[in-house]
């Protein structure tokens, strides 16, 4: 635990913790274009979510706004980007260094919110020994020897599906806590182990229907 | 419209959308270990979602299963992969050549689902006229001639928040008809342009929120 004051390990909801980035991506446009204070009405109007809603996600990072004027948008920034976690870098491994893991090993944009891969496990010979955007691709072998190496807890799952599930059983016999299934495959864990779900192809399954649906309406 | 039946036009309810690609995974995984036939309870048993749940979902794919033997598994994936659009190549252009824009080029596995990214534009002259992974990155400036010359219906929007809003008027102006969204940004679009939102960064947020809230439980 770091020296952050108790409150943003409450249990947020999922839904509030999904909308938080909006408003905080909002809050930073309106920074640029000079504004110095912003109310959830403001916010409502930008973003099209009732304000009660978004007084109400707010009420959860505990800043606190002024009668009439609303949140000071510097404040409101910095508590939103501590609480949601992006300012305090979280390290991660990543395994599966295919043509999905890669990419994501070539996305510098993670680390401008909090995530930092240092480092990747594959089994393919023409990929171990090698870096991605300076970020070395180890054997899958050398797992547990690098957890003891580096403060990981924090797996990024990029791999095949057929092995999707015995790769997270091995991260989290090795210390794992955290899995960033990229796979569409639904991987089984314990209660304690934390899973985020981010399946492109589920998403481009309903982007294709929705676009057949109107395009034949 | 191409020759499929109607059927796959149907509105079917996003969570079914999302589920399906799980079930696919699943029964991949169960042809190579040499099955021939799967029912809904077995996938059931892999997956843990109720099997009613899952004869639901399927029921919305027309595909139809034989009392007691289940569903043949060749014939499932089929009409699945079918059904979820990806055998049917979708052309799409990418906006904003950034980090993350380059990843998702560089990503060719969205091909086997259905999707082909097959040019990019940005406004960085360092960028403009290379390419990423044979996709070519041309000058924002030239999306509408582009238009012209690609049958594409779907944006990639992968630009910086400032200018997203901006960004997603001037694709639909052009005739993109659906916006994969990767910003933290809620763009606004007619109610007949389709939105699929794929923030990586509230996936973020909610891992880190609970990866706290877990340590200090």
């Amino acid at each position: 635990m770091n020296t952050s004051s108790l409150h943003e390990y409450e249990k947020v909801p999922e839904p509030t913790l999904r909308r938080l980035p909006w408003y905080l991506s909002n809050i930073k446009l309106m920074k640029e274009k000079g504004e110095r204070y912003v109310s959830s009405t403001q916010i409502s109007k930008e973003i099209n979510i009732e304000s009660s809603q978004i007084a109400k996600d707010l009420s959860y990072v505990k800043v606190s706004g002024r009668t009439r004027v609303g949140y000071e948008i510097d404040e409101l920034i910095r508590v939103l980007e501590e609480f949601l976690g992006f300012t305090n870098m979280h390290k991660a491994f990543l395994f599966g260094a295919g043509s999905l893991g890669r990419a994501l090993l070539g996305d510098s944009g993670l680390q401008h919110f909090g995530l930092e891969i240092v480092a990747a496990f594959d089994v393919n010979p023409l990929l171990v020994g090698t870096s991605v955007n300076n970020i070395p691709i180890f054997h899958t072998s050398e797992f547990l020897q690098k957890m003891a190496e580096y403060p990981v807890n924090i797996g990024v799952l990029t791999v095949p599906i057929n092995i999707a599930q015995q790769v997270t059983d091995d991260m989290i016999a090795g210390g794992i806590k955290a899995v960033w299934n990229f796979t569409p495959f639904r991987i089984r864990v314990p209660e304690h182990i934390v899973v985020q779900n981010t399946s492109l192809y589920a998403h481009l399954a309903v982007m294709f229907n929705r676009l057949n649906f109107n395009q034949i309406k």
